[in-house]
């Protein structure tokens, strides 16, 4: 098993520093790249509205946030029409896959290959008109309450309005590139 | 297959309510717990040091925020000793946890147990002084770059300062109240 270890360079440092064989930025993006794939994450469709018009994106940095009040959150790319829409409309509903919904993540994931609500999935809305996916795991439909900004990415902040899940099913996990589900330690 | 739906209460709401069947506050956070067991997620020991004294606990809200600058960000309690302690000395350390992990996650989730670096595993430190599991899959070594304090919980940003990866292994999920690991879509 090899082990990878990498210092990242922070001109603005408070803390001190580490040893001088410092990464360039781009040398610690792909470090910051190569370990994030050790990191299996439940995978999510981010839906919203605005008007008449539907966005949405496959994304896996969604956490839940408090449960009083009911609030989760999600991760967004500055650089995405969701966002922008996300940011006009302030609804989002968070849906969580199931190992079946391989397909319709991968058309998320790839919004320029076509609408990508153009599948055999359906679609149903609740209470703010963000699109929900029958049969998910669990959907949260939300509005916004607060979005902060950092770099590339804001933080959207989504209070619950309304909680649709399942009793029972897998999910679709994103683990070492690639998609699979979960299984019993025993067969780790 | 069961499903349940739940309209969450919100006298503040700026968008149209739902059906008159609303929830009490207490019946909202019980739809909004049986939800989240159907979002599988990674575990992590989330670890800081302030002086000599050693904190951590184990957390499956976490997640990536950016690459470029790398970032990650944790959700934790207010209430607990180990947000104090990150308050105080602004080092965070995520370690991203194997499947071989299980018996210090459910340490770190019990504190009240006893110390829960008091186990067979191995200890280190590399930039901020944050305690990094030896064999994890992933370790972030962060500063803390904001605090965004919210009900019960604050959104930690880390900006990290030094990671450490494995270059295979399984991970640590947990998933419908029970520890697990990854599969193939195959056995899903």
């Amino acid at each position: 098993m090899t082990a990878h270890v990498a210092w990242i360079p922070q001109p603005t440092a408070g803390v001190s520093a580490g040893p001088s064989s410092y990464l360039s930025a781009e040398e610690a993006q792909a470090a910051f790249r190569g370990a994030m794939r050790r990191l299996a994450g439940a995978v999510h469709l981010v839906t919203t509205r605005a008007g008449e018009e539907l966005g949405g994106l496959t994304a896996t940095a969604v956490c839940s946030l408090t449960a009083a009040p009911p609030r989760v959150l999600a991760c967004i790319n500055l650089a995405g029409r969701s966002y922008r829409m996300i940011c006009e409309s302030r609804v989002m509903a968070v849906n969580v896959l199931g190992a079946e919904h391989e397909e319709v993540a991968k058309r998320f994931a790839n919004p320029k290959c076509g609408n990508p609500f153009e599948g055999s999935e359906q679609w149903t809305q609740a209470t703010t008109g963000a699109p929900l996916l029958v049969g998910a795991q669990a959907s949260f439909d939300c509005a916004v309450e607060q979005i902060l900004v950092t770099s590339t990415h804001a933080i959207v902040i989504g209070d619950i309005r309304h909680i649709s899940y399942q009793e029972s099913g897998k999910p679709l996990l994103y683990a070492e590139g690639q998609f699979m589900s979960t299984a019993p330690l025993s067969f780790a």
